[in-house]
């Protein structure tokens, strides 16, 4: 294989200047001529049935210019995550929502929605729309909600009252069995926290509709292409006459819009078709936090059958998750839970059961890791308890047991390769892992060294409809433009795969432009999720950009004189691989195909495999024993990304999953009063962790190169948090002897602890 | 064939509810946060050199952010037409202007550009720019502007003292020998006008330029990928880093803006790189009057020798042509005109010479026709002439001699079909011809009956470079989209495509999306121009759709388990040719193929060839020989376009020609004074046919399929005004026994001539 080019360097990010500069485009920027701003009339009830709704007077007020609510909206179900796009039989997306509807679930769930020429004619024209509610009984923990006398959330469900979608149930070899080899079994219940995504930019949309209705939507969504599916279909129009498109950045995702950006496009779009003008609905940081996804809280069990030398005969676990008011992601996080769960440790006899729970509280959905942060706490907090009762050490049971490529897992698609044992032993020497069980226990400030390790996915196939597309063009001076669907969350997702554009060409990077996350300007794309777009996208653009370079070179041997074969592209030079002296500048082949008519257009069509990134989390602690409050001195992140085709954005990745762990082990969560109202709907309520709080993080980058992707790699998006929590429990528990079963470990919960 | 589902039906025009309601998007019409608006100060000199340029009290003005002048753009030529992208070698392009020069050549030529907060102050920014001209001898005539003696406007020009480009050169036969056969020669010199396109939208563009230095431009253009070209090239960036679009409307083009739309686009994207904002430049319409190409006026002498019987032995044909102070069109137009006027009729010796003058008037560029009307006026005029000294009707000589598919002609492709003698026997009988020579002859005002034929092209291959591509891509819905680069200047041309789109692959034309005349939406295309985007562009869709098809039938097949060549799509089914009891939604396809990862996209490549229109107008006048008045009474066009994709759009274009050709014959006309100031810089000077100068029109479609085409289309867009005016000039000489030699032909050339 030649010496790479241009990947594996860190070149300039592509949205660098702009975001440095403060000019790049978000949804918030959107302006169009005649523009309206639409705001929402969110519940104040965790469950109630709107008995009367009179927009009269609210209609009225000058400067209104639309009033939606359920009567005057589609009558059409949805879901507002992609699912609808993803899901493929036998399973079934569950659709159980509509725009308004004359039930509300949860406070914060939508009841009307007003378009007026100024945000505060919009707010004022909200307090004139008369709501009379009857309340209804409501239901906040997922255990309560699936008991007999719950309240009936959504009528009859396919697997049981109050559960959306299928039971999951994974299955390896016999469970039984493997529990009577072991010479110990253990077995222990973690709870989850409802942890927020809290990305910079809240859901936003805005909504163009056409005289003879056409409708464009710019919006935050991480997945265009599926929520134009979603929009079409509530208003019932063709595919091909709605164009959604970011505009073309967003600030941030990690999940919460993969599919709509929670309501914002449809409700922006019903107004726009109400008012026959524009409509911008921003969401504000209140209603981003009540009524847009969270991560999935609830409860994970795991039961272990080990034998005394440390070999897992068997590991049952079970995911109970809380769904909140609607299904969003909540189908499908379960699974996740379980089968990333269950993938990390070799292990003959294993299995899974998990479904969620609707309650009266917000949806929960996608949010980075999908289920995978809550199984590896529990998985990785009981691995430290087991190696303690067996008097190993934590490290060599891991080593003994983990997951080696060609070991049957309860995964559909094969492990081709695993940097997992090389990412452990460098990260433990990283962290200076000898040191662990020597630190100094007398004084009132108590160290201690935890190790979690897991993997993840690099795309949802085959577990969901995932696949990519890509045109890549070449233009007449040699420059080359790449059409990829995907959006770039911030994440350097463009620059990428402008990156791989450029390899595969051997043209500059700095010639290679982009376009993207956009239904109309590129090819169907699933969008951007599930740590996928390097991996499967970037397998689009590869495609896309080898037929491309195949008709250049096609071209260029008729010019040359010479065979197809023989000719290569280097430095934006057409060059014969046996004699050197036969070359001719790119940009002199493109014009003169140009003169014949000839045109390069290459488009890459793929449904991509799947392949696992492997990680292993580090983190070194100080308990301040006397306030209970846990510092984190260092935090070391070994990662096996198959292979880095821009460093430094991979380490950014690896840092932000590093602080949103940090911030899900410790100190975010989302709790609710006994109204169902959240305790925690804004930045000085929902404790993020700050730049004090976030240690020295150290991110490394280790290459399994991974054989189903054209350049080796592997998913990197999510991994970042994927074993924080449960490295920094194990850390804990190292310097304080205490073993905490449900997160967030508050300074106040290790105090009580440390008081007990 | 199967029956044409679609195509040849008047489905309702995609853009017709915008448009009809108001709310359709023109550049005038884009609005960005921050945006500025650009004015521009132009020369009061038809020559002159700048000895010196102050804008520093501009500068200092509030609310102007930046002041662009020769001292601080790019001093790189280029051409505002799109003949860098066009022109093939040996031929080359003339490139001949800046952005701003130190040498004005003509009176509105650009001096300096000023961006600020509103027009007003951006006005007021212009009048306080300091320039010190020292004038220079200037020239108006064409034919002056080739003596010895006249001011040099470029310096040494390759083919003579200011010629743009080269001399044109066509010959065919002994042009010598078919005058020595000859029983009678005429030869006859003929004066055209400055006309003027008068598009209802002026010249724009809003330019944006990110921190990083990607370039995004809105603009009236006609050929975005070509203008991006120009664009990339005086600015110095790779092609993939600019992008140019429609917004996506533009208030007609009838040539004016095959390129740049005059120098809108380089001026905003100077002054927004250097105010670091958005900056729109909109032309005021007396702006777009001095300073946006017109059509060429000049002088067309015509030699033809004719045996007695009216067979033609000879025909020899000179065109000087007044370029105007820049070349733009002026190498090409010279050229259509020469091949134009020799493709009517067959002849076995023919001769051409043409070439363009430059003189500082306002440039001439392209415009409907370009070349053809002017060449016509001359042909067929002379015609009347031989067939009256010859004693044969003019409808008879016509038909004796039409040029017949097969015969030998100056063009570089076949004719290989015309409807033109069905042409000119439909329009005598629509017409009436049978009364000519029968009108009473003894009041003030006489009626007459002419005619004019005429042919043009369908697109500009291989004259220069002109192809297409396209994508169509097949939705998960079973509705379809076309991305084809190509603008609609209101002609219907994405109708027609869509139209195409939905024939080809059998989904109903309602679930057809475009997106169209973007150079990051869509793969390359030339653009609209010479008539070419049904007939051309058109082969790129249907390439397009078939290979979506093909995709969709492949997958159906093994979805149905037959053969993939048994399978057809019908009403948006896919169903088996051999027994329709197989069929299947193409809905259900659809989807089923996208889970499985399938995608139907469809690439659309081609190298179109050329097809002749044919065309014979026929107009009754009647004078009023004591004011001089013409008034016309009825006007019929009949013209065999192939096949009329959508008729009311074919019949729009002709009507449209028409009334454009009846300007052209009888009032439009761009005078200057001897300061070079153009005397009809505006509607209320410059003098268009109104709703009450406009008879009774009709369109008579005459359809001879073309072969080289897959739906039997040639061009239509210019044709309508190729033989208006002989057609009138004819009528004229019928009614009254006065020969115009020189256009328009004026109430008071007919009072006066009528004097004589």
């Amino acid at each position: 294989m030649k010496k790479p080019a241009v990947i594996g360097k860190n070149v300039r990010k592509l949205d660098a200047l702009e975001k440095a500069m403060g000019t790049a485009t978000f949804t918030t920027d959107i302006s169009l001529p005649g523009m309206l701003y639409g705001k929402v009339l969110r519940s104040p009830y965790p469950h109630a049935k709107i008995i009367n709704i009179d927009t009269g007077k609210a209609e009225k007020l000058p400067g209104v210019e639309a009033v939606v609510c359920y009567k005057n909206t589609p009558r059409v179900k949805f879901n507002t995550s992609a699912t609808s796009t993803f899901t493929i039989p036998p399973l079934e997306p569950v659709e159980d929502q509509y725009i308004f509807d004359s039930v509300v679930r949860y406070v914060g769930d939508e009841v009307a929605a007003v378009a007026a020429v100024s945000e505060k004619i919009a707010e004022q024209a909200l307090k004139l729309i008369e709501v009379e509610y009857e309340e209804l009984p409501a239901v906040f923990d997922p255990l309560e909600a699936m008991e007999p006398g719950a309240p009936d959330l959504h009528g009859p469900c396919r697997a049981g009252k109050n559960i959306p979608g299928e039971k999951i149930h994974l299955e390896l070899g016999d469970i039984e069995k493997g529990f009577a080899e072991a010479d110990e079994i253990f077995e222990h219940t973690f709870k989850l926290p409802v942890q927020k995504q809290a990305q910079m930019e809240t859901q936003a949309a805005v909504a163009q509709v056409t005289a003879d209705g056409r409708v464009t939507v710019w919006s935050t969504t991480q997945t265009p292409h599926p929520s134009r599916r979603i929009i079409a279909t509530i208003f019932g129009l063709p595919y091909s006459k709605v164009r959604v498109l970011n505009p073309p950045y967003i600030g941030g995702g990690f999940g919460v819009r993969i599919g709509l950006s929670a309501k914002a496009e449809p409700i922006a779009v019903a107004l726009a078709m109400q008012a026959k003008k524009p409509v911008k609905v921003v969401y504000s940081r209140r209603e981003d936090f009540i009524a847009s996804d969270t991560r999935h809280s609830g409860y994970v069990t795991v039961k272990t059958g080990v034998k005394k030398d440390g070999t897992f005969t068997a590991r049952q676990m079970e995911g109970i998750l809380n769904a909140g008011a609607y299904c969003s992601w909540s189908a499908e996080t379960p699974g996740v839970l379980g089968a990333m769960g269950l993938s990390v440790y070799r292990c003959p006899n294993q299995m899974y059961d998990g479904h969620s729970v609707y309650t009266n509280t917000t949806p929960a959905g996608a949010m980075r890791g999908f289920g995978n942060p809550q199984a590896m706490f529990a998985i990785e907090s009981q691995i430290d308890i087991i190696a303690e009762k067996l008097g190993i050490d934590p490290l060599e049971i891991r080593l003994k047991n983990i997951m080696q490529p060609g070991d049957k897992w309860v995964l559909p698609y094969p492990c081709r390769s695993s940097g997992l044992a090389e990412c452990i032993k460098k990260g433990a020497a990283a962290i200076n892992w000898q040191r662990r069980g020597k630190f100094d226990k007398t004084g009132t400030k108590r160290r201690g060294l935890g190790v979690g390790i897991g993997t993840h996915v690099s795309n949802a196939w085959p577990f969901c409809g995932d696949y990519s597309n890509a045109y890549v063009t070449i233009q007449q001076d040699g420059s080359a433009h790449l059409a990829a669907g995907v959006p770039d969350m911030g994440t350097g997702t463009v620059t990428t795969l402008a990156q791989i554009t450029a390899e595969v060409l051997g043209i500059s990077y700095e010639k290679i432009g982009v376009t993207f996350a956009d239904t109309e300007s590129t090819p169907f794309e699933i969008g951007s999720h599930a740590s996928r777009t390097c991996y499967a996208s970037g397998m689009a653009v590869v495609a896309a950009a080898r037929d491309a370079k195949k008709q250049i070179l096609d071209y260029a041997a008729e010019m040359l004189e010479v065979e197809a074969g023989d000719l290569d592209i280097e430095n934006d030079t057409v060059v014969s691989t046996s004699n050197p002296e036969i070359k001719a500048p790119l940009s002199e082949v493109a014009v003169q195909a140009h003169l014949k008519g000839r045109q390069f257009i290459g488009v890459g069509k793929i449904i991509p495999e799947n392949a696992p990134p492997w990680l292993a989390h580090f983190a070194e602690v100080e308990v301040d024993t006397e306030t209970g409050q846990v510092k984190i001195l260092k935090m070391v992140a070994a990662h096996d990304v198959g292979k880095a085709i821009h460093p430094q954005i991979v380490e950014g990745q690896l840092h932000g999953g590093l602080a949103q762990g940090i911030g899900y082990a410790l100190g975010e969560e989302i709790k609710y009063n006994d109204k169902g109202r959240q305790l925690n709907d804004g930045f000085h309520k929902y404790m993020l962790p700050t730049a004090v709080d976030i240690p020295e993080l150290k991110a490394i980058i280790v290459e399994a190169e991974e054989p189903s992707h054209p350049y080796g790699v592997k998913g990197v998006g999510e991994t970042g948090l994927v074993a924080t929590a449960p490295a920094i429990a194990n850390a804990i528990y190292n310097a304080i002897g205490v073993r905490f079963f449900e997160l967030p470990i508050t300074a106040e919960k290790v105090y009580r602890a440390l008081k007990e």
